[in-house]
């Protein structure tokens, strides 16, 4: 049974863990480790932990789940010190928003009777700037949490039953669990996670040279024009790690994207059009 | 000071009209007229209008202000056929989403000192879906509603007269007003309304054929896919008028994004990636 949690990376996702447990019923410890102290003690202050740990890997060490809620990179960072000093009664899990280096790391690292378990997890949740202050006991209430366990693992029956009962946890949340394979899961996030993002990046960019000198203009675009740049606001410091290790699949969705507003561009006036709107409108029919 | 208003297209913006009129306290009578007679009767049913009409001609005959809020192309054949039975004690305005075609035919069919004033107007104001039963009284609250009038017309005083009056109502529906010519407007709005659209629209489209088959990868997107593709529920029938009537524009913005796109693509590993994010995250400084 789960009653030592370490959460190491105490920003937005890491902290609404933190304040989600509590809010469905978890009457453990809960220790915090962030590289900012003084940001730890922000979750702190919030309830969302009740120590703020010094040292990460000892933080993990006295607990029996630890959660990586940092970077990709600093996650396989981790990955590689934490492997060395956690047993077969541990169980390591993550909230990356790429999963394959972080899978494959696993299945070296960790997943074998002798070693503690990896859970390889993303919560599709967040918002567009981080940081504990904006942290959300409700921030996965009906969102998906994605797992890309490693159907071959060999792992120890306590750290089994630790992936078993934070699997509950996580539903406890308000979470929907889906479980797929890390490369499927890269691609598909490339679809309708990153691509996104990139748009909005790509489309903030591009209207701040147009028109970032004259606010006046940009309150003429009024709600559609607010939501479809509010990610514009996300912080390179994240998606860098992201770009970085799902590069193929960002690029073959960016890539069909363009092709496809060259498609718009080239039929504003055809009957092309229309059939382009129909297949939209199928997209968000209710 | 207008007591008699006849609104041509009882769709979400005219019903929308007619509610905030009455939400800012216009005590005069509003009729409307729709193609769909059982459309009309729904704004009736809200308190937007108090009389359907049968005969939009009559309508505007017996009424003082005309707002048109329909289509483009059925604005610009509302204009041609009441130019011809309006005098000046009238006042003609419309929502169009484009102005340069909207405002040449004002210019060459109205704003004589013989003639019905012609005011082209464009509330940035809407909803993804349309539709009477979608109506708001306040839609226009916080929004900026653009005219592009001609600084060289040469109306009557009585117009003249209505035209600063429908300005002020215009202002006590809530809305804010800029003032632009209409080569301007449409350049302007190209960018900050007519790009976003087009751009969910594809993402929409793009995303239907990769997962619109698989309900529950959709799902995983989460809030911001859902407000990326929002407006690719946006209906066919209003913007092929807007795609049709501000093409070149359109398809300049369309064409920046593409190959802002692809540098973003190519860039996806190199120190360029952060100048993007940087630039975007200036655009949504608060």
């Amino acid at each position: 049974m789960i009653e030592r949690i370490a959460i190491l990376g105490t920003g937005l996702l890491g902290t609404s863990v933190g304040l989600a447990l509590r809010a469905a019923g978890y009457r453990g410890a809960i220790t915090g480790w962030n590289r900012s102290a003084e940001r730890a003690r922000v979750a702190l202050d919030l309830g969302a932990i009740d120590s703020v740990a010094a040292d990460p890997l000892q933080a993990a060490r006295e607990s029996q789940v630890v959660v990586l809620a940092v970077p990709i990179y600093a996650t396989l960072d981790f990955m590689e010190k934490l492997a060395g000093v956690l047993g077969p009664d541990y169980l390591v899990t993550d909230v990356g928003s790429t999963k394959a280096q972080i899978s494959a790391a696993a299945k070296r690292l960790f997943n074998t009777p002798e070693r503690a378990a990896f859970l390889p997890g993303h919560p599709m949740a967040g918002k567009e700037r981080g940081g504990a202050m904006l942290a959300d006991a409700e921030l996965f209430r009906g969102t998906v949490w994605l797992f890309t366990d490693d159907p071959e693992r060999k792992r120890s029956p306590q750290s089994d039953e630790l992936v078993k009962e934070w699997r509950e946890w996580v539903v406890a949340m308000g979470a929907k669990i889906i479980d797929l394979g890390p490369a499927r899961h890269d691609e598909l996030v490339a679809w309708v996670s990153h691509l996104p993002q990139f748009v909005a990046t790509a489309l903030s960019a591009l209207l701040e040279e147009e028109v970032g000198d004259a606010p006046e203009l940009r309150d003429v675009g009024g709600r559609a024009l607010s939501e479809m740049t509010r990610l514009g606001a996300s912080p390179f410091s994240m998606w860098r790690d992201i770009a970085y290790t799902n590069t193929e699949a960002i690029q073959a969705a960016l890539h069909a994207l363009e092709q496809r507003l060259a498609h718009l561009r080239e039929n504003l006036r055809t009957p092309e059009l229309r059939d382009e709107f129909e297949k939209a409108n199928r997209f968000r029919r209710e």
